[in-house]
């Protein structure tokens, strides 16, 4: 057989851009009521899922994605015992919220089930076991929904969602009013991380800088991040959230105490050079999030292209 | 999801030219003892059989290989009684074998049984339950070893192999040694016929032309055809040997009175004006056919690329 | 270098069907008035022309496609003195056109002057210099509107034209009004050839029926025909029709000595033979035909997909 | 056109996985005495250098490349005056190291004058004039060779190869010999900075952590650093190398005022938050540096894969 002939998955990473994966196989393929899902498994990334033709995660990178989105939040929060999770089908968010010693109770929202379940099946190196865990309350219901009626209060939120796409599911989950209820859900001190789309060179405007800046018109203290996603070919960014003041954490071997002190599970990517990396912003970045105006609304929200 | 986005199953079809087709379902992706099999469902040509990168047939168009392959050989036989079929592992040119009212007795040989039992459950519409006729004698040895010991003469055999590649299964059954041990187990009469491979403009002197050769060397009489098969995207050929005279069957509306006399349900593809399209050959094609002077002997057989 | 890096250009043949082809060199690339126009090189093909992203002929396989859209029907004409051919930027309809020594005089009108400089430059193994012959008229008009007021007759037109695409420029080229109009200045006996897409099985609906059913709702007598061109990766359709009796042509010896008594140059792809096989349909090809029932007309074309 | 048809430009950014750029222009594509040289134009990424089947760099990313190579080494020496420059045919890194106020020679030596002179001409955004600034001495000879009868030191030297490939034209410039060799040109206190190859998760141990475990080998400091390169599909690795102390630069405010004072340019992508970006390397990186036994010899190179 020759290099070419086979099963390829293909996605375009930004316009006229196209990733081309080699496939070893299509563990599942389907369509549940909210969108299309393929499990794929691949030598070079192992077990991926892709939701509506987006590459949400793999087994080869996805530490990358899950410390960089939960670990720094957590670790800025002093004592975090009530975590909500918004999306995060994989289990992978869940694992390393999980991995606080702090933490008491998750309750977890993805609205799709079938997703969830068929991650619980097909990708047992993501989520580890983390569904059976007794702290967790996991909700199949609409994330914002649920919140607007929830009488709990929680110490950390991390939203593990599908981009903000046009006709997508998870658009509402990434503007102003959003942003306002589950601010209103936290519990003092309390802490909002999202993730935040391509932070790269080419694509870091379709909605890093705006989720950044609608973030800022609520919150009282914003930080910005971002982490190098060989599957999403790009850097990808996440934001966090606080009335209160965010502890830097600038110092490496300070941070690296911490984690041991807090955290019960050897960490593969996050540490504290690691943080100092993710937090230290190219310049394209910081200038690009300084000339955004645009505010994600419900009445006016900005796709991811 | 954008037009690009998803799964395609890319073939190389002629070198620098490859095939790129979508794939909704990947029904099957394995190693056999012989050979990678893949069973890939697309909404152009329905479900396909791949087998080391190279597909075999397609739900869409397989009728007219299959009927292509099988009827005129059958057809200018007087009465065929036993056929031999070598390959054929999807059932269709079983299938069509037995729509013959005259045979009594089918030796089907494929030395992968993984592949044949993969074809009966996944492929119904190519074999139509035609393994379960109780005149088929289905084994999985090697063609040739089995013909060399077989006590049995047959009026028919149709080769339906995959293509002679190196390092393949089936480039021993290309070889004038092969043709000559078929020769001897085919009946007074007795016609053989062999898919050849591409016979497009691109690629007919990889395989079928020497085919063509090889057989001449063999045989009294050889007659080459060709039919278009969109899965392959080029023109396919056949080649049909025998010692006895060839009936020409070129006057269609006899032919057609002839099938309707001598095969028992409707043919989707092969009718007598059909027959006159496969057997006149482009100019560029019997050119080459008189110019080949390559035989393919065991120890020198002639590759495709 | 691997297999895969390096230039490519991918043209969908049929929705989920893309066609990769690895370019050596892109001789040209621009926009004309009309279009879009590519001259690329590959080792596979030679030279090619691309018209908004669709391939209309190749060095490799050009003769195919030229002789059989004209050859026949200048054969079928007793002696075409007068020609006029819509479209054939490329110059290879008007090579073929030129062979014929009865031919005193040829109207070419191609829309596009730049295309045709394209051509005149890029491509002479195509024209091979037939612009220069002194028994050419070529304007860039409208064809529609050229005929409309020309005050000449014709013995035999030939339309090579773009297929008929929503929103292209030729798709009013097609329509019974036009083919009403064309008929009006054809000479008795006169003969009208137009190519007529894709002939294939998956492909033969998108145009090549009603274009064959709407010359039979204007001509007495309308044949379509078919060859293979690789470069389309199908079976491609043309059309011929006129108001008198079309000679079948049926013999292929006879073929062969009118051609060597008309044509004043060796036929690459057309003989006796090719004809046969031209003519003689597939199966699906003839019930397709007999089952079409769609018109083109101005206010209601039918475009291909 | 629908969204796939057209030229595109595939590279195996890591084998298996691919990347497909839509392609405007091929400015250039030929053979040069050394390698095969495309200069392409795409909307997403400008102008681009392709040698051999990968991308060297392109019009929209280049300068995060070239700014990231050159100005974190120039600024660690006091007072750059001389400095080499391997490659770079682009003239990029030429640009960056004119634009330092100090320096008032620099020897560039470039095997292939004739991608140096296809550069000058086609990516006039990369090299902005700088081959036509009088402190400029180019050359076109083997870098090695000439560095071995070199009768001059220097300050810096900036070695911008092409990637150690196996039948490649630099892998001899990676090696701990040519180390030993460079140094020995180097003036007390000079620094080496090499291009390294990819730093991603994927792809960084093929050459960048070996050229790392190389240098340590030879000089007193090394100090490994990445950026994102978007053209890449992934992070990008640089080694500085001295035997002298390499200052940190770990005060963004400090750094930023240093090149504020030394550098005659805005710079685009460096300042003091991105070198701490930079410099901050992801866990797993440091971890297979650690790890890292092989050296780089001429006598058993490390390729890339």
């Amino acid at each position: 057989m020759d290099e070419i002939s086979g099963k390829w998955y293909l996605e375009t990473v930004f316009p006229d851009l196209v990733m081309m994966l080699r496939v070893q196989k299509v563990l599942y393929s389907g369509k549940t009521e909210y969108q299309n899902v393929e499990v794929l498994e691949s030598v070079v990334f192992g077990r991926s899922l892709v939701l509506d033709g987006k590459t949400q995660s793999t087994e080869r990178d996805e530490h990358i994605y899950h410390e960089g989105l939960v670990q720094p939040a957590m670790l800025m929060h002093p004592q975090p015992r009530t975590v909500f999770i918004g999306g995060g089908g994989e289990g992978g968010t869940l694992r390393e919220v999980l991995s606080h010693k702090s933490v008491e109770r998750v309750v977890m929202l993805d609205l799709d089930q079938e997703v969830v379940d068929l991650c619980r099946r097909y990708l047992p190196q993501h989520h580890q076991g983390s569904f059976d865990d007794p702290r967790v309350e996991l909700l199949h219901q609409d994330a914002r929904a649920y919140l607007e009626n929830c009488p709990q209060q929680f110490d950390v939120m991390v939203m593990d969602l599908v981009d903000p796409l046009e006709g997508g599911t998870a658009y509402l989950l990434y503007t102003d009013q959003y942003y306002r209820i589950a601010k209103s859900k936290l519990n003092p001190g309390g802490i909002l991380v999202t993730q935040s789309g391509p932070a790269g060179l080419l694509a870091h405007q379709e909605c890093f800088t705006t989720i950044h800046n609608t973030l800022q018109g609520v919150f009282n203290n914003v930080r910005g991040c971002q982490v190098h996603i060989p599957a999403f070919q790009t850097l990808w960014g996440f934001n966090i959230a606080s009335d209160a003041e965010l502890p830097k954490l600038d110092e490496p071997e300070k941070l690296d105490g911490l984690i041991a002190q807090r955290v019960n599970k050897p960490l593969k990517f996050y540490d504290g050079e690691s943080h100092t990396n993710m937090f230290s912003l190219p310049k394209f970045l910081r200038q690009s999030m300084q000339n955004e105006n645009r505010v994600n609304r419900d009445e006016a929200p900005v796709f991811m292209a």
